[in-house]
């Protein structure tokens, strides 16, 4: 027996960086939030502390800042394509490159020139994986909260004997979208997929009748597939986000669905992927270290 | 020498309420945080546990949710009134309440019926103080994060033995506002006034060129001021999101304003108080047990 | 009527700052978060965006890191005091300061010379107000999370229409402590105080039976004022973090008060301060500007 | 080519429980946050809204609170199992389960009875694993935040055209480290593996004199393996918390490692397994569903 090193990268998380295009008087502004991280022949600092295939993470960060200057950044996948693309092919030991990019929304202030206030909490993601020649891209949004005050069911579940769960015909539904979509290949127009993939889940939510988180899950992801041919996969992570009914009867009053008490946790967490039953295989595009 | 009870409250805090208005196939949601805390003879419980004059946290609780039953919610000023004023008219012992309500923000997805995505982070705010038969209305907004990508200098201050920083006359200013502001009386159309304000707040900031955040911060409160009567004094806490423009130098690269490291801490923080010179003294208003 | 400025002040807000003493082999450690503000003639930058009187929050950054290194830092109150004298002393145009420092709790790893590990997330906390030549100091500390699994009723309350909750003679009491005390004047062994007041604090909670929160709270100012001579006030807010007996019935088991969902949201919130009679005016010790 | 669904699971997540053992007058609690999540024939909900197959999350959530009281709870491993091995084999349709279990520390207040004060943030954790027969246990920690004041150095890395970092032979070394050890089977002393991995860490770490965080990581997770025969694999995520010396030389001050600016974002992050080279395969152990 002997003890390896196994899997591992390595990186620089949370680089904030907010790029001002200034070309004109009407700026306009990208707020990113910037990870990369490196995978390769990296055991000798593991192993001795040698480090000299150990492209700082210090580095990484410079270079992410001098990539936001060298050319427009574009959109996030492209920027972060040409992250990952350079440390894979300028680092002789580094073989694979993961870059998280997320994007921060600011709208104009009145169609102001250069004031800007921030949107909701929702980000648009993306998470490119490089390996060698080949590149992987996720691309998808998160903390998109979307709630329905009618048009959700729950019942016909089993019942053993620690239910006490009453089945329902109305409901509030509320939850907090993450979506993860893999891309076919790289041939995309990035902006015009989002906005479009956007919309599908948020229409699909909304005018889905509901018999099932779940299957508001399902429905959203297929919508996407159906519509969408550049995207091979949906993976969704949905918490049910709690919107309890009170009880006002103690106090002679009758609530017809209209005053909800919104739980805080525990917390019902819905996942799932849905995919072309032909989709290549995904390779390393979801290849993370689990930890939890 | 004696010991004595000093200043206290106490109350039921971050209420988490959802009320749906579903009096036709259109529905509309209110979102909303309450806090509420009674003043008053409260010396017993304190000193002996005797709570016969303690009107329980739970209660409270229970309260807001009927209350948000037996007549339509309506503006948060007018919510918090109701409640504050039941409290202190309902028991002999509580001759003071404060009612804290955030009311955060929903849009329509594509104006569908019943299903909604959330809005920024930003909340519409009221803390309402009621004492035996007045009652002061302080309201507000709070996490309105706004963004100049250029318009701002800084320059001109003292340099003593400490002092490192450069003169700019061009930086980001970047700021997440709270703002309260106290109205004069309670015959105000608090939605109206809400909306005419937070709109004089941000194209202030968009507009005004700014030598300083302290400028700004009073130049925004001095705009409401001079455009809305029913208003004796705002309040502003501004923090300073500090963007770092990026050294590129080291790369061969100009950096013109363009690449920014948006800091976390430590951040400026400026506030302050602008207000009519003939304003009523505010009495309670502002009446907190300030454990910092 | 005129437009004013009213109170104000500014600042660098939460300087993390780490100091290592390394006078030998056996290193030691200070993790502090300081924040500085200063008052004085500031109307200037306010209204004209004359800055010639606006000592920069950057400079206060450096004054903190400079003061850290040109002397021993000490206990947290003198480190606050020398560095709220000097602003004030310095610079005509401030007249006053207020200093506030959290210090974060490390523990040795075993022994080790230089290895340390992380405490609780209690924090020891101060806040010195200067004004010209004098200097309120008000000591504590935040995040003191407790909890008496039995030694707790609350019963005799009060019961209006709104009332559903049953009385108990058995619950679980759980809060997470603040507590600020206000010391009568300068000549105080601050660390000293604070472990004895902090363990005052402690063994009051758990030894005292509990009839109310706000009796607790109470015995525990009480204790501290008793025992402790240079203590004039003690502010304490005190969350209840509720914990509730989880309803087994439907699963023919009984609780005896033994399994607990421990709730977030909404909590309840007991804020007070307990005096000497015959302390001394408060003077600037609390003085705050609310935004809530 | 058809949509299909993929890997899915639900559950409820973040059940905060605290169970108090009254079995005397010394109490004794635990305080945990489980999390549930069920996989297996679970496509019916997903494509028509069919839930015969779904056993609620609220379920799922009530079962956690009986089987707290239905037997001692135990070692948080073996409350887990308890856990995935009742959803396994008691609904037919599920074939699988996920139980997370975090346990948060207490101590006594001065060996009280029944009154405690929290411990650090740190947790120890579980992950169990349930399909059909099977069963893998990972356990770890999370959040142990550790420090070094030297011993520390990093040097010897590439220098690209992006490269500004100077090198280094003392640093401060800081991490949060997050642990996870996957057990070779079932028959463990779970308490007991917990305190001497938990040690083993905290010792490596201080004893080890640090070229790179990478050796650092691999030395810890190589000092388990060693000592640890129940041990196949440990995975490491260790964010390096960058303490940057502060340049005092504007002030006529030498820095020798004494004043830092702890930085929050962005971070370094180490992300690596050691593992035995004979090590079963993990088969489901680190099984999640990554949407990152």
């Amino acid at each position: 027996m002997a003890i390896v090193l196994g899997d591992n990268q390595y990186g620089k998380a949370e680089n904030r960086l907010v790029v001002v295009s200034r070309d004109g008087a009407v700026h306009r502004i990208k707020d990113l939030t910037v990870s990369t991280s490196l995978r390769g022949d990296l055991a000798d600092t593991h192993l001795t502390g040698d480090n000299s295939k150990v492209l700082a993470t210090d580095t990484q960060k410079n270079t992410v800042h001098a990539f936001a200057k060298q050319a427009p950044v574009g959109e996030i996948e492209d920027f972060a394509l040409r992250l990952g693309r350079h440390f894979v092919s300028s680092q002789e030991a580094i073989t694979g490159a993961r870059v998280l990019v997320d994007e921060h929304s600011w709208e104009r202030i009145e169609d102001h020139d250069h004031a800007f206030v921030s949107g909701s909490a929702e980000k648009r993601t993306t998470a490119v994986t490089v390996d060698g020649d080949r590149a992987w891209v996720v691309s998808g949004l998160r903390d998109l909260v979307v709630l329905k005050s009618t048009g959700s069911e729950f019942h016909g579940f089993p019942r053993d004997e620690y239910t006490t769960l009453r089945e329902t015909d109305d409901r509030v539904l509320a939850t907090s979208v993450t979506a993860r979509w893999r891309y076919r290949g790289g041939d995309v127009d990035w902006a015009g997929a989002h906005a479009a993939i956007r919309r599908l889940l948020l229409t699909t939510f909304a005018g889905r009748h509901s018999l099932s988180l779940q299957q508001t899950l399902y429905a959203m992801g297929e919508a996407v597939l159906l519509a969408r041919p550049e995207v091979a996969e949906v993976r969704l992570s949905m918490p049910n986000k709690h919107h309890f009914a009170v009880d006002l009867s103690p106090f002679g009053l009758a609530n017809d669905n209209e005053v909800f008490h919104a739980a805080d946790r525990p917390y019902g967490l819905i996942e799932g992927s849905v995919l072309r039953d032909d989709a290549e295989d995904p390779g390393l595009a979801w290849h993370t270290l689990p930890t939890f």
